[in-house]
């Protein structure tokens, strides 16, 4: 039982937190000024220019595509690269700056693993270096996704072409001007066994076929230059060397491609967490009401109390997972998985709502960084399966250990 | 003992609710989109013309100005009236239709209760005939503002002038291109009695000195066209008959302001509650997963019956508080009024919060209006007093009621 | 919309207050002591001589079977005995001093209500005039009693006898030494409709064939001198004029039983919860820890006005609920009946356990009536209807309410 | 970070599984019976014969005071003792099987690290021998002892001896029949530094002037045969040899006794919960409502998937506490130790009421386990320490963290 980080870990957590401290924090303004503060309309998003320098420099500092599995001698554990997550989750900006963002990440290592080689050349390549973004096709409008076999959009085999129909809608990324492909998941053999009939497509963007129908808010954000976008596929023919791993394996390569990227959503919340947390303790100490700071009024040293527990119960529950990951694999990690699902989230919504309330007016503003992360928090709670399904195959895993299925 | 609604409550209640189904509901798309679509800058905000359209049906059937308070033969009790607020809570949209939206409310009762006779035929006048709109300014971005006693601004009587500085912000409603008035809020009598140090002042919005800083976003959103402004004034000079009521009256005038409404607050978030059950019983009821609709899944059943009895709790208590102010005032009413402002919102938060969840992505979009009911809760947290000043209050009148003070 | 006590309920409620100020609570400790600490084996236990004082004082004063529902002149509202149950609530041993206890009240009620004159001459007369106890036969230890169509005992008629078997348990008051009667529900007519299958049987406790196997320990209390039996019943053979009612109509009884009575269980856990918290608040004013009375550390402010806020928010939902029986039977009170059940005792319960914590040590101990309040309150959400079963038919109320079902 | 048992831990921990397995859980109701079901007065308490057999047993498979800290080649880390502390925790009798019960485990600790030989040969050998049984003389009944510095039990050194004053209570273990010494602490130095005024002194029960007041129950349960006293001290005079550590020594003593004793008490808690999950999944599998088995109803799945994810939480808190114990020592893990000190028997309490619930009106009798492992997380939340002091120790320890303080 040993539940320190590794030197790797802890030496890599130490440069992304000084690269933070030097160069993002006191920047961010700069950032979101150079964004574009008169909401232009998401076909005029642009990247601000100092996100290509602190990438550059990330670059320099070997702070690059951390995330990348273990693969020879390169690449990290899930267990040495949660704690890295965590600290990108300090700012809803920092993931991109070390090439370690979603969905890039999770499109990236799907590649990596299932790709052909022309595949991984076309596309993998310019990912890793930075230089295009990619979108994951997933998510439908018309129907509950929460359950996947309801999934509507197609991508038959005719002859030597594939060909997409359908619509998606929560893909994030899409607006980004550097956004050049996407993956996408549809039926490919509706007559398979249950778990075999999906297939996923590299889709390019410029396809003809393929619409951005219009962009969704997130409480009326729209997360630029990144964007979450409803798309429409009609008729989209692609060669079928755009075909991943090969039709009916759609299911086999979500799910390796879920596990890993959990990991990463729900450490990264957890940092917006412990953001919120400093965050709620520097206002606590220097506002005044009644004659006293507010961190001796009412409960709100209890609030700063159950924040660190919650905090540090959710990161241990994931760091859990992260090592089961590791040591016995996705299929052993099942259960850990769906919980940290549930429990960073849920944690991280409250924590940040406290912190809002202690800040009045200015939490629910873009003063702070809060509103953005609420809105990060409370998403997770629903992407990448709700609260709910994640709660019931817990219960059902449950119910095998007790010796009950 | 009798809970039920009196027949005037009973009749323009149903009233509105029709007017609301016939004429808002399948229109409040068409508002939006006469609103800009585009996110234009706030200077260029404008009045939908559908929103004139039906404030002129609403007036014409006596459905204007219901929150004034009894005055000879015309006024609502805050008992009739309570139900009334509940309804136009349904649509963010709807209070102005029948010209009862904050903060135009709580001035045009200030007005009536406290306004000289010039002062009414100048601002109360065309605010009853909905022809402009007016501001509250009293929250400062530099001090805990829950404390009221840290206000900062000043309006110092110099011979015959009041001259105004300071800066406030979450000035509700300076954005509307009607606006045209504030009541401005600020240390009169630095030296007097605690509670008798502020005046309240009537400024105009184009006076010298006054400038709109920028508007503040609430969890990204702008709430055009009304919009919530930082505000700062630089020795402002106005004549002495701006001044309400008189120099060290501010308190005791934001007092009688409060009581009434908190109640229109808190009956509007129960009433956005109710909406927002509403949508989460048809999103279960139609969506569909792993065969069975989302109503017969997990502990949905428990949320819908959890959200029931937590709006009907609510509504008793802000009901019963109501019915305190009619009957025995203000003072004798203290307590309830906390109570509510502390129920009413977290209650309608919290079943907000899981309309969006049922919802999945859609929720936190604009496809549903969940996302600005959200942000509308969760704001009401905040303003008017802070859930933790309200709940101390009520400790220490439970204190005294217990004979322990 | 009148929110106001009834002189009558106003009246009543003065001189029970004052009743238990006076000759109760000060002698708490003699009761509990005249039962005997020994702990003695349930068959010597016996009725505190103190009681039959108190009772005799009660009932010369007026205060006595006002539990009766209206009939003729005599007889209270819910509305107007509602109140007069919260103030029983607040000593575990008061209700039986005005005759008013569980089960004796449903009971007399019932046989008020259904009986034959013989009947009401044998049993109703000795119990209204507190001579004798009375148990209701009800749930059973082999099935979920939570789903009524589960009942496993019978009461089928033979010729002129009725024969019952089976075995019940929570069988209250059986324990007490006056117990003379109970009233036995068991499936009659197996053949009948749903509803119409069982019968109400009045079971002389003497009779050959009647065993109570052992006593059922809450939190291992025994709640002498009135206790929890397992009673066991093989071939009772009884006279066909033990029927009440007749074959079949044991549900409808049951049902016009189980709607005041839940108002009586809910305003005396609301009654135990004002104890608890009048309580709560002298010790947070009596002790001291790190120099401060215990009301001022931490989060104890928000305790106490989150304990004055739940609970007069379920007190106004159980007159609300009581008002509806009053005034549109219980049919039309069916969501709020099942609501106040939910509600009344989950909050009591909170309430009661913050309290626990204030005293330390002592809260769990028997020198205050905390333990054995929290006892009742958390007994209330199992017995009437657990609290899911009383979610899930308000949720299907509000189903029908929303035009869905 | 390794979060896997050492091998140490996981074979004893599947002996003592096995053991309770094989032995305890099938004869639990004996030992209850041996009790004495009759509820005896506590001097006629006596040890049920079938522990002595069990701690025969145990101390001949090596399963014997396994608690003891590490020292030469013997004793296992707080991390290897840990899960131990969980299985016994399955049972409110195992601990003692293992001669690992509270407060002997802390008694024995100080003896062994602070004791003098003399005290050793004469206290600490029957002690591990399971011979006698020993108490804790420390909260007091007059001051809220949350705050130890409201001690006022003194312990004065006159000339050779030293004399014991005062009032003690929930000194647990004290109506053991076996029960022979305590650890009495109160002050014996009033005027030095605020944390070297009490000592700690050995005084057997049988001394002139030490006195049981009166047994005290926990939710009407008295936890025979060990029980809670009060009891007081009128000058007890005792040899200065039973001074343990010297003057002024208590608090350093007591704070190195609590660290690791939390670590059992939380372990011990989270035992009870897992004991608890398994009955409720047990209950829920074979009970039917409504058609169903009682798992497929409403929340029922989400109510086992929330224990599964706060327990295997508070699991991990625990043994990050036991670790940080057992690498930087006690200061380095002082907020953690509170932290675990508030979520596992809150976690716990949570649980348990859950299983109580789906049980029925089984669930808070002695059928089950469950209502006394519910008095065990209740009690919990006050002894060693309330809530309240930790959530407070945890937030001044984070604002230090923060550089705030």
């Amino acid at each position: 039982m040993d539940f320190s980080l590794s030197p790797t870990a802890q030496s890599l957590s130490q440069k992304i937190r000084t690269f933070l401290e030097q160069h993002v924090f006191p920047q961010e303004a700069l950032y979101y000024q150079q964004l574009g503060g008169d909401s232009p309309h998401w076909r005029q998003w642009k990247v601000p220019p100092i996100m290509e320098t602190w990438k550059a420099e990330a670059r320099a500092q070997g702070l690059w595509n951390l995330f990348l599995p273990p693969h020879g001698s390169t690449g990290l554990s899930n267990c040495d690269y949660a704690p890295l997550a965590e600290i990108m989750g300090h700012s809803p900006i920092a993931p991109e700056i070390f090439n370690c963002n979603a969905p890039d990440t999770g499109n990236m290592e799907v590649l990596y693993k299932y790709g052909s080689d022309e595949q991984k050349e076309r596309w993998l390549r310019p990912l890793m270096d930075g230089r295009i973004r990619s979108v994951f096709f997933m998510t439908e409008p018309d129907v509950a996704s929460s359950d996947a076999t309801n999934m509507q959009a197609t991508c038959r085999v005719e002859g030597s072409e594939i060909v997409l129909n359908g619509r998606k809608w929560w893909s994030s990324g899409v607006g980004h001007p550097n956004c050049k492909v996407g993956i996408f998941m549809g039926v490919s053999d509706p007559d398979g066994p249950r778990h075999q009939r999906h297939a996923m497509v590299l889709v390019p963007l410029d396809s003809p076929g393929v619409k951005i129908e219009r962009m969704l808010s997130v409480f009326h954000g729209y997360d630029a230059p990144f964007g979450h976008g409803e798309v429409s596929f009609t008729n989209v023919r692609l060669p079928l060397n755009t075909l991943i791993g090969g039709p009916g394996r759609g299911f086999e390569i979500a799910q390796g491609r879920l596990g890993p990227g959990r990991i990463h959503h729900c450490m990264r919340v957890i940092g917006a967490a412990e953001r919120a947390l400093k965050l709620l303790c520097e206002r606590a100490s220097k506002r005044t009401a009644f004659g006293k700071p507010l961190v001796e009024l009412g409960g709100n040293r209890d609030i700063i109390a159950d924040a660190r527990m919650r905090i540090d119960m959710a990161r241990l529950l994931t760091l859990k997972a992260a090592w089961l990951i590791d040591t016995v694999g996705i299929q052993g990690a099942m259960s850990e998985i769906s919980q940290i699902k549930v429990i960073a989230p849920n944690m991280a919504q409250d924590v940040i709502d406290h912190a809002i309330q202690i800040h009045g007016g200015a939490g629910v503003s873009d003063d702070f960084p809060l509103a953005a992360l609420y809105a990060y928090a409370r998403v997770l709670r629903i992407a990448d399966g709700p609260d709910e399904v994640h709660r019931n195959l817990i219960a059902k895993l449950e119910w095998k250990r007790q010796g009950l299925a």
